[in-house]
């Protein structure tokens, strides 16, 4: 399925390029004056193969949750427990993520990609497939792969998808944190999650993560995908002080002292030095792009596994939007080497898909302009 | 009423915002990552002088328009006539602020402070009040001050607010642009549709303006409220060439010579070198504060009015929020004055409300995180 799918994502399509280029110049604004949001619609043209694209609705949020092994080496002060205690708030509803995405009129997916400890929802104590179905549709298709409903009175567009690979990843300074067969696995799971959210309509996926530790992991993939010193991709995650600061930059040092892991070999980086819920979303991101639908990124540990999807497949590159820019530092330094400009800029570093639902409505809205506003010639309004 | 809306205009609520800053340290999120968002929602909450403060909703855009004298220093290429014809284009829903405004769920109201030019809609080929009357309500309250409600046909939240003080202003640099009397008409007018759209239900005020040339008296405002060289106030506007662009510093350093403004008396600045939605800008702006209703700025012509507006009452900065960061130099300099951090900054440069339109969202999430988060005791989330 891999290879398939990124055998199965190409360039952009030049004439719609041109054409929304084009009809930019014709709308009753001055050239240029929507700044970033021009080239954008460009290029959201140009992965649509038509211009107007489609408006990038519904949008579905994808929130990969894992563990790591790493975590033993003392990389965070919050425990692992947490990983799964925010499944169960994000199933509840009470995550930032939740909030945002309501207002975003937005589905959430999560999918417990290889959490450690036992989830707080019990599946057998799952509700009708509708009941957690919306807008992802028919609830056999993910329940099909492991996925359970969310509990009874869930929010409609709230789901869980058990597709656990692994209890967390292995310690990655003392062995790989992956075997390729479960790199792949994950990489596997993100493709068909991506599939089935396209197949029920999503017309944006929004990337989302949850994995205590994850920056760590993170830091490594970009430090090897970027080619960047770790002190460069290094950052303080959830504000970790000085010690651990110290400590976490040791371990990615020594991690990739460890496996000199190869930038060309994309499945070997992710199983050396990654982390389930990243190998899942470089698959998401490989699956968007396959079929052609515009994926909006999140912050660090979501730049991190675009590098890994643009190793594997160089044009998936088109399919992606940066919706901000992660105060971690090791987020700019993938933005820099995937050659994106993130949309929002506000210091955020909380995850689970807030930085791209802020977004969103820029991104509809660079896309709405193609749809809605009128030309100089049918307004009646004269030009310079 | 000047006056009076200025003497209403206080500070910022001291218990609210430390109830909002406790509150932000127990939600289910490492402190701290939400950013900018997170000293947003405590200003919010110190305007209101609750917490959680309300949610922003309903939206409204005050699109105010307005004609220069100034344009017959060739400061711009595009003919006067403009103005009014995107009038038109507003009332038939074809610009790029009413595609930003249908998709944020935000009212329109066009205001002709000042247009020099015959508009393209009949106030007598008017539909009933109530179809241009959602959500600002009654249109009989702002009939009252000569609107018209858009002619039958024309999407409801859209209307136009007949309130011409002048035929466009005088040229700046032969004279005044405004008597004394025609800026505080003008004023009186932004202050008069700041509450009649709050006392419609409005729970934010969003910045608009359209005026063929109105960037130059921007500039000269940016420069004497600033206290900065024309030359770091003066930008391309709609993208002149160089020519253009010296003569258009040219004019804002010969009316700032000629008059010699002084920023105490803003009125005086504003007469001198404003424009009549500039002055009319200042009025919503101070019109928001003294409800203590957030009003959301959008680019250069905004923030020189935001100038006037705390000159006139310096606390009435507690009431705004920076959308974005126009493209044009003098918004960064006013934006710098003001202290105000912008939530966008993606090279816009439309006016209209467009960069306001564009943050909303933002604002919204901002506020709505205290509504609906969960805290880590009611989540059953363990801390670090």
């Amino acid at each position: 399925m891999l290879e398939s799918t990124v055998a199965a994502i190409g360039p952009l399509d030049e004439p719609a390029m041109a054409a929304a280029r084009d009809l930019q110049g014709r709308l009753t604004k001055p050239a240029g004056s929507l700044g970033a949001l021009e080239p954008l619609s460009v290029r959201l043209a140009g992965l649509a193969g038509s211009c107007p694209p489609p408006l990038p609705e519904p949008a579905a949020v994808a929130i990969f949750a894992g563990d790591h092994g790493v975590h033993a080496q003392g990389v965070t002060p919050w425990p692992q427990e947490v990983t799964a205690q925010m499944i169960g708030n994000f199933l509840a509803g009470g995550a930032v993520v939740n909030a945002f995405a309501r207002q975003a009129g937005a589905s959430v997916t999560v999918v417990d990609v290889g959490v450690a400890t036992p989830l707080p929802v019990d599946p057998s104590d799952a509700g009708s497939a509708a009941d957690g179905g919306a807008p992802a549709g028919d609830g056999g298709a993910l329940a099909g792969d492991g996925g359970a409903p969310v509990p009874g009175g869930a929010p409609a567009g709230l789901r869980l998808v058990a597709a656990n690979v692994r209890a967390g990843t292995r310690d990655m300074t003392v062995t790989a944190a992956l075997t390729r067969d479960e790199a792949r696995a994950a990489v596997e799971t993100g493709i068909r999650v991506a599939g089935e959210l396209i197949d029920a309509g999503a017309g944006i996926l929004l990337t989302g993560d949850m994995g205590i530790g994850n920056t760590t992991p993170a830091a490594a993939l970009i430090a090897a995908f970027a080619g960047v010193d770790p002190a460069e991709a290094t950052g303080r995650g959830t504000g970790v002080d000085d010690e651990t600061y110290r400590r976490k930059l040791g371990v990615v040092r020594a991690a990739l002292d460890r496996h000199a892991p190869d930038p060309a070999d994309p499945l070997g980086v992710l199983a050396a030095v990654g982390g389930l819920e990243h190998a899942a979303l470089a698959g998401l991101i490989l699956g968007a792009a396959a079929r052609r639908v515009p994926v909006l990124l999140d912050g660090v540990i979501a730049v991190s596994a675009a590098l890994a999807a643009a190793a594997f497949a160089p044009d998936a590159v088109g399919a992606m939007v940066a919706g901000h820019r992660s105060a971690e530092p090791g987020a700019t330094a993938a933005l820099r080497h995937l050659g994106l400009d993130p949309l929002i800029d506000l210091g955020l570093r909380l995850g689970e898909g807030t930085g791209a639902l802020l977004a969103l409505p820029v991104v509809t809205g660079a896309v709405r302009v193609l749809h809605e506003v009128a030309t100089f010639d049918s307004a009646g309004v004269a030009e310079k």
